[in-house]
């Protein structure tokens, strides 16, 4: 007997687009050797966040501050903004649910790029949004697309990732501060920056808290290693920011993670120490889809997008013998960015096991293709 | 400038009602001695518990597996149930958010008893529900009019905790079950069962999945020690279970947490010496209540509401004085239950505090009202 749910919920399908990495182990019956397909950060956590998970464990029969103080703080001086322009969730992807939220209702327009994040596109059918998708331009996002669709739409959030994913691509800041003007005022512009880490401070567009209509999203899961802890943060206007107390789960953090968070922020080595290795790490992968006759998409990121040389169905079949040999891997979703798959910066043992089983991944495809 | 937001948005009020000991302890300026306020067990998580948060913390690099599987198998386990009819989410609060976010569109009637628990009413207002409060029946929810309050107004959900909060009181399952039995069938039951682990398992009703309209909230906050880590799960229908996958945040879940929780099921003896602990810390607490003439409320949890004699006026007095002096306590919302305040079980050290403060604070309050 179907019970009195909502019209949206009724509508909504049941089947789950995102599948873990967990689930495809228990489908092989194994462990992945790498895992290098979510951009987690092999490199770990600061040790100075270790430490503090470890020593505060038996802290964890306490709620966490259900204000976040202590780590807005260090927040706020990590961008030289104040506690008020901050909000804590759990996530990114729980502070895209809030957002969508607070502002969509059925049949509102939302804009994004067709083939970004399906997190935040779940969230606004979640709402009953409809979103208008604007396809990559040679990979980038398409800003010019973006902006004369939102002066023609007025959508209520027009949703940018930089650097995006699953390409990589990074839109200069002068790029991304004239598509915030052209934006109309009345439109959230929602900056997804959950990979800028990877990208020096100096060429990020400056930090303008007295602009309503934008929203900065930042993570803990990507350069700070801390994936499962589920800490993101949302930089804006005050008015916007209060906004996200009126629903969020208010007692939603985990009380070790705020302290693994603070003390993350605290350990400007280990950053520098992360970003260079994955430098290094994207170097390395670089050279290997070179010397299998691949090319790549240049990264701003923690992960490489590798051209796989034909259409998205011999880039499914590459990643499913990645898959099926040990090597966790994922691809993008739209044509033609689904020519590529995406590789995360790996240990030094992640990318050797990815450099031997590659080329037998590749060839496999191009016998069952018959290329 | 105001933006596109939600009509809802724009209505909901920008305070916030919860308060936690953080900002209290902020606010003047120095830690309570004794953390007995918000139902948290100061006996603390199990201890092997303790040493998988330790062991894995170096593994908070990866996201947690968004289905929950493992963590599911453990609680089917306990229940005797089948994983398809268990949701895990980010607290009770979480899950509370996600069943009203499912079931309640502008204006639609929600029935629950005034005083019970705010966060529920939170997430309500936040979808614009309807409220409709039912009085607490001398200190015990009142089933006859819940059930006839929701055959009169067809409510999507009635609300239900068992063993409630704030009071403590217990409706045996008889009760429960007739309770149940006389619910219309669309709506929805939500039994909050966040304390049921203080209750002998055979006074609780048996657990019936099959039961479309009923969900049964529990959490690891409580007896399992694991307040900050926010594990909370619902049991019900699959049906109902399914529709949370629609809307949930998939990777909402702290990995370590979910480790945390499968090795807190495991662990029998730690639960029930925690039971056992909090059974002696709440007799010492009846007992200081008697010294200091006071009644209090029969607990089935781990807390125990003590009847400060006079009204609520003067109950917040006392609790504002301990408060000042170093005991974190809360205290009901309502009239006539804020006569009351409320304590959690605590150590030795915690209980001795109490028993040292609470007289100088009853005192203090008499020679305020002029008693």
């Amino acid at each position: 007997m179907a019970k009195n749910y909502t019209k949206i919920i009724n509508s909504l399908p049941s089947s789950v687009p995102f599948v873990g990495p967990e689930t495809q182990e228990r489908l092989l019956d194994k462990q992945f050797d790498s895992r290098i397909g979510a951009n987690e950060s092999v490199f770990g956590p600061s040790p100075k966040a270790l430490k503090v998970m470890k020593d505060e464990a038996s802290s964890l029969w306490m709620y966490g501050d259900p204000e976040n103080f202590d780590l807005k703080i260090e927040i706020a001086k990590k961008h030289n903004i104040k506690s008020e322009n901050i909000v804590v969730g759990e996530g990114i992807d729980g502070l895209l649910g809030y957002l969508v939220r607070m502002l969509v209702e059925p049949n509102d327009n939302v804009v994004t790029t067709d083939g970004s994040y399906p997190t935040f596109n779940y969230h606004v059918n979640g709402y009953a949004g409809i979103l208008k998708k604007i396809p990559f331009k040679e990979d980038f996002e398409d800003l010019a697309s973006l902006s004369s669709f939102s002066k023609k739409l007025r959508p209520k959030i027009v949703y940018v990732s930089n650097p995006n994913n699953p390409m990589g691509t990074f839109n200069n800041k002068s790029e991304i501060q004239a598509f915030i003007n052209e934006v109309p005022d009345d439109t959230i512009i929602c900056l997804d920056e959950a990979y800028a880490d990877f990208v020096p401070d100096d060429d990020l567009i400056d930090i303008n808290v007295n602009q309503e209509n934008l929203i900065r999203m930042r993570t803990f899961s990507k350069a700070y290693g801390l994936a499962g802890a589920r800490i993101g943060y949302g930089i804006g206007h005050k008015n916007l920011i209060n906004n996200f107390d009126k629903i969020r789960n208010h007692f939603g953090m985990n009380r070790v993670s705020q302290f693994a968070a603070i003390a993350s922020l605290k350990d400007h080595n280990h950053l520098k120490d992360v970003i260079s290795r994955v430098k290094n790490s994207l170097k390395k992968l670089e050279e290997i889809a070179i010397k299998n006759d691949c090319k790549f998409v240049k990264s701003s990121t923690n992960f490489l997008a590798i051209d796989c040389g034909y259409d998205g169905l011999f880039a499914k079949k590459v990643l499913d013998n990645l898959i099926s040999n040990g090597i966790f891997v994922r691809m993008p979703f739209t044509s033609p960015e689904n020519r590529c798959i995406r590789v995360s910066a790996g240990t030094d043992e992640d990318i050797n096991f990815f450099e031997e089983r590659f080329p037998k991944a590749l060839k496999e495809a191009k016998i069952f293709f018959n290329y």
